[in-house]
């Protein structure tokens, strides 16, 4: 297991920023009133490809060799990983190959078709998708980018919380979602090397706890399929993440359904912006956790805005 | 008829920059690849109270006296004009009375009240209204700020097209929503000044095209309550908005209810923005006049943020 370093974190911001956005950092007097604390929203909704995650995945794909790079990138997610790293391969001319259940949303398949990324359909099961997976790599050569148990990936996503402190000045603390935690990882290393004293907090769906229950038990707990209306945050840890999380994260917050979309819909009111409801567990858990950041300068990762907008969670409620 | 000038913007800019925001300009790769011309969407939405109207409401508000301020200011609409004015007013610490019916929706007198306004209930009718507005006047002597069709108020819009061109350089046109027509006389004041080669199309819904059909006939003409999803551009114009309007639009162009909610989707899926009805618009007239934009520097004016959630438009078709 390769650890990325604070040097991976430099090259890799080097070689993004001429295919990302230096996304805006959104203030709101109401939700500082609010809160008590003084926020600041890092609008990675507002990135290319309408997420967080085409750092990690430009930084994987622009680090290739010219040979290797020629084979084209493989991911077997169907979230905006994929999209992200097919907008990269794009910018790159290279092939992008997303293995997906045939079953998925054809809007899940037309944002990636729209980005440039080439579809490769496999039952909705796990093995079908690791027996499809391996062949389109056995025929292709296409490198593997994991969405977020990669050092590239982890490297790449750091680049964001040190815009951040760049844009802000001094933090007190910065407050990520958390799923397979290449955000939240990619904020310790970035941190930890700039900014020690900034206290990292992991917000994550309550509904989806496995983050949480692994840092108090001090191992991975891997749950299977939770289910939660914060879709990019089902998936558990994994080694490289865990070794972030465990080494540098201060506290995880989880956060029910209900707190959830309310803070969506709170922030899509008062501040006009389109997120997703990964994006808004942050904000819950701070409304639920008031006294921790009262009085303090705090970053909330608004990690994308890729969104239904013709199913949105408040409607069904 | 008092016809505001150029050092009246200058005023105005001066006394209402430490209330409101220097809201930003956002770009898109995508729009521009879909129309074919470079946008620059200057986004009130995220203005103050949710709208370019703060502007000039607070243009109105710390412009008068002591003495008159004392008594408060007065207006009889429901929409983003009372919010600003209420915002404003609260600003300088007077009270804004807001006339408003009594079957008026819940939601809206939540916002007003929000703003710290204070309302005055009348029956829902034009008579009415106009009775129940010269009692509250008569009985505060507060000052009556009309939404549009006021010298103060359209100096104080005007102050948004400034801050725009300052922001991207050269523009050849710019594309705002009319309605009574504030925002377009306040760019038309601002750009015959500073850059009276930049052309100014204004935005209509076709289902309340007053505007356009004065524009075409010479002479204001009035409609009764037209029905439109763009509720913000259902007022007519009046002496002092038709003075600019006549002389110096471009254009005004129409959009259907579909074109304008089409345009309004794509513009919060794409560029993750929340924005209203009305200021869908502009993008919808540009996308059916291709022609007139391509391979030009345009300035597309977001109105307004505020928005009912819970009952988007695109839900009801």
């Amino acid at each position: 297991m390769y650890i990325p370093t604070f040097d991976d974190v430099k090259v890799a911001r080097e070689r993004v920023t001429p295919y990302i956005h230096k996304t805006p950092v959104l203030t709101s007097t109401f939700m500082n009133k609010l809160t008590g604390a003084e926020l600041f929203f890092k609008c990675e909704n507002f990135q290319k490809a309408g997420a967080f995650k085409v750092r990690g995945a430009s930084n994987a794909v622009f680090g290739l060799s010219d040979e290797m790079a020629a084979k084209g990138v493989a991911t077997h997610s169907s979230g905006n990983h994929a999209l992200s790293l097919s907008y990269a391969a794009g910018r790159r001319g290279i092939p992008c190959h997303v293995v997906m259940p045939r079953t998925a949303p054809q809007a899940k398949k037309d944002a990636v078709i729209g980005y440039g990324g080439i579809i490769t359909e496999c039952e909705p099961s796990t093995s079908s998708r690791e027996a499809v997976f391996a062949e389109v790599q056995a025929a292709t050569g296409a490198d593997f980018v994991h969405p977020y148990n990669d050092p590239r990936v982890i490297a790449g996503q750091a680049t964001c919380s040190l815009e951040l402190l760049e844009q802000v000045g001094d933090l007190d603390a910065i407050v990520a979602p958390i799923g397979g935690g290449g955000m939240i990882s990619g904020t310790c290393l970035a941190m930890s090397n700039v900014a020690p004293e900034v206290s990292i907090y992991a917000a994550e769906p309550l509904n989806a706890d496995d983050a949480a229950r692994s840092f108090r038990a001090g191992h991975i707990i891997a749950d299977d399929a939770p289910e939660t209306v914060a879709d990019g945050l089902k998936v558990p840890l994994k080694d490289l993440t865990w070794h972030f999380v465990s080494n540098h994260v201060t506290d995880i917050f989880t956060a029910t359904e209900e707190e959830i979309i309310d803070a969506m819909k709170l922030i899509w009111k008062r501040m006009k912006i389109v997120m997703e409801p990964s994006s808004a567990v942050p904000l819950a858990t701070i409304l639920k956790n008031k006294d921790v950041f009262a009085g303090k300068r705090v970053g909330v990762i608004v990690t994308g805005g890729n969104v239904d907008l013709d199913s949105l969670p408040w409607m069904d409620k």
